[in-house]
């Protein structure tokens, strides 16, 4: 069976699910769909086929980036929040997701599903619900981002690093924490610390103490290291990751400690963060770097992550990686979800 | 005139408004449309008409399944609540009815229309407001479910009934009340009685003393069973229905004094049904039957109207009966709402 | 540059931005839409793309509107609320409009706002978030309504003028402030009489003492009408404008105080307008016109507006006002957002 068959109905949960050929394959098409965006090749993948988008939590650009993608390969995505549903959740009566996941993969193509921080009790509980609805569907399902991966985000992420640095074997990308009002998730930072780690990159992760990732995300991303000649090294101070940086990615993120007590403090753990204003990407720590690039999954969170100055400078490729969301999700979409052979052209390079 | 000419323009508020023909025709096109779901002949009767869907109650199966029914016609379902809407209700400045039906049939195609026991003073106001709707529409409005009636629900099931029985003349159907913590509306239980007793089935419905349903629609499926060679019994205990039955269809509902006070005793309503748990569909009870199918409109409340055992079971055809819905609408859709003579071959046998 | 290219790429935030003969190019592309609604000419002109659609402000009519507009250009409108989103607003954190607008620029081929009264602290604020937006979006923007403007309902306007009356220059148009329980917006008060008033009518507004109109555009209007060979009057009475009409728009509006305080005072305005009900358009005044035409913007307030009998008599037009916000925005978005020369047949007369 070739690539393209063995990828025709897989989920998509986490990159470090797929084989390097297999993530290899979803950035190659994303690339000829970036080059040639509204090609017939493409616009008829999904025609008159349904991806059900449900938005535990809210968001702007997953939103528009996978509704846009489905339109763009003649289909539709329907958004649904589960307040418009009458699910089973806790004890309160309602429909399981056994019945929901079953009857929606009679109508739908695929499940996109999206749940954060603000909607679960303890880490991990919202990546657990996508593996139970992608138990039960019998189509593709995708993390929209959860409180643990963000496959799409990740897989935008190497796709801008690529287009701008191409070969990222040796190149030293830093990913720093940093100083934030928002108290975000793990999951876009933990993805993109697999995937790079996957790519050969030299990785230096760098957060205050105490705020420790997954401990099972920093082993895999050790190992994955091992395979790709990479290295991954973790520091505590603000200012020495920058030294010959390639790459700096500067992000909120909130700390293990954050769901103490069964529910998510918000409020403390941005507290918690505001008081350790010295960790902000500025323009002074980015002349240390390789001329470095600064990237961010959005949205920004200027004055506190990464002041204005870098965010909207020369050097900063948000919106290039924000647009390749579109890119690599409409090739995960047209790998997972299309018919075989549809339009053998559309996957070939 | 012919039939399809007759469908053409046609509301679809209660199936007990439809012929025999009529019901017919609907059923011949779901199942051709099921056999071939994305057959050019039928992907282009709604191309770029818009389907405006207003849900004052909320919703999984509905939304999902006449928006992918809009999509695989060619069109776009586009979902409405009230809340976005400046309605006038009671004494609240805001449109008519008058008013926001004419104009929404300048854009439409036709118009879907959900209200549910959770925006009602009354029993009978929602089915009322849709009436409303269709007398100023000069589209099609189609009750994607109210109070009263839920006429896709009913072709839905009396489509899977065939799919697993054949010819439904002669079989048993036993409906059958159900504790729950739902406090479900009247309308899927009283428009597959309908239905149902048009079909010629042997019907025994089955309830605790004070259940009753609307007297109107028991005296329309007595009439409907003399024209069908078909029988309706009532019965008051939860277990003699079962003996023969070839369909267990189990299902919660309200009582009669659900809107004494003029408004919706919903936490009554559920501590009375919850004091009720021998009426359970179980697999006990399903042993009585003569092999019967299990059927439900979903969402199912597991273990108060039916059993894991039951509800997972082999006999259980509940995804099927879900799938139907999307069929059923695209059948109802396309007859009253597409072009005449747009595609003759789609409406053709 | 031709009048098409010039177009192209074009910001609609008021019609006052746009040159006759920009809008009569509009207005004829919108006429031979609704002349022939589905012809292939038009129905690929926004194939797979997306229009993005924000609403700050909930709103049947300018949804349904546009929604159907994108989907009958072959393309999709996505619904938007920045309550999904996380944008910075005041001292909150969240993301900027300078990121938000670029980022949709990747994935939008135009963007739609409404923000209207209830969402602002004072008057032309959300007309200034509206060209924010645009300064930063690298795709047009159009003001779905803002509390200064609503260009589309302005051009609707004047096209079903026309329909009903031919030329309009030397034709009386009455504007009269109603009595009314809603507190409405400027806007489309204000951009039909922008719009009137380059068309060469005779207009009257007529309102009581206190409620002036927003100065600059009364200055706009009365520069519009030294170059069109019209003419506009101020009057306080709510009869004597009726004389001679050829055209009647009743509709109530907020004061200039309703800002007072820095928040909007909804409840304060509706009392202060409901103790004047002599300001209603009835069958008595209408009968001192020269058989006026009845237009309002929608939604109305029947009883307080205007008459039941009036509103849905033989002279109102204003469901042919509403279904010319559908042809108006297709129009609009073709010029300004479909690909040059993709069809160029469909842009000729």
């Amino acid at each position: 069976m070739g690539i393209v068959e063995r990828l025709h109905g897989k989920d998509l949960l986490c990159t470090q699910d797929w084989s390097i050929e297999e993530i290899e394959t979803v950035l190659a098409l994303a690339g000829r769909m970036k080059q040639d965006r509204f090609a017939p090749a493409f616009t008829s993948l999904l025609k008159h086929r349904t991806f059900s988008m449900l938005f535990y939590s809210p968001s702007l650009r997953t939103r528009q980036s996978f509704e846009c993608a489905a339109t763009e390969l003649g289909g539709h995505a329907q958004y649904l929040e589960p307040r418009m549903m009458r699910l089973k959740s806790g004890g309160s009566a309602g429909e399981t997701i056994e019945d929901a996941a079953q009857v929606m993969s009679r109508y739908a193509c695929g499940l996109g599903i999206r749940i954060l921080e603000d909607q679960i009790g303890a880490y991990g509980e919202g990546a657990a619900l996508i593996r139970e609805y992608a138990r039960w569907a019998s189509v593709p399902v995708i993390s929209m981002a959860d409180d643990r991966f963000h496959p799409c985000q990740g897989l935008a992420d190497i796709m801008g690093l690529r287009e701008h640095l191409g070969d990222l074997r040796g190149k030293k990308l830093l990913i720093t924490w940093a100083s934030g009002a928002l108290a975000r998730s793990w999951c876009s930072v933990q993805e993109t610390l697999l995937l790079a780690s996957r790519m050969g990159m030299h990785i230096t992760l760098a957060y205050p103490e105490g705020y420790d990732l997954d401990p099972e995300v920093i082993a895999w991303a050790e190992d994955n290291c091992l395979a790709s000649a990479g290295s991954l090294d973790i520091i505590h101070d603000p200012y020495s990751g920058y030294a010959g940086a390639h790459v700096v990615y500067s992000r909120n993120w909130m700390s293990p400690q954050a769901y103490a007590g069964g529910q998510f403090q918000k409020q403390r753990e941005i507290e918690r963060s505001l008081a350790l204003p010295e960790w902000i990407c500025d323009a002074e720590r980015m002349a240390r770097t390789e001329n470095a690039l600064f990237i961010h999954p959005m949205p920004v969170d200027r004055g506190y992550e990464v002041t204005d100055e870098v965010a909207s400078g020369q050097r900063s490729i948000i919106y290039d990686i924000a647009e390749n969301r579109l890119h690599v999700q409409k090739a995960v979409m047209a790998l997972t979800m299309a018919e075989l052979p549809a339009r053998p052209e559309a996957f070939q390079g």
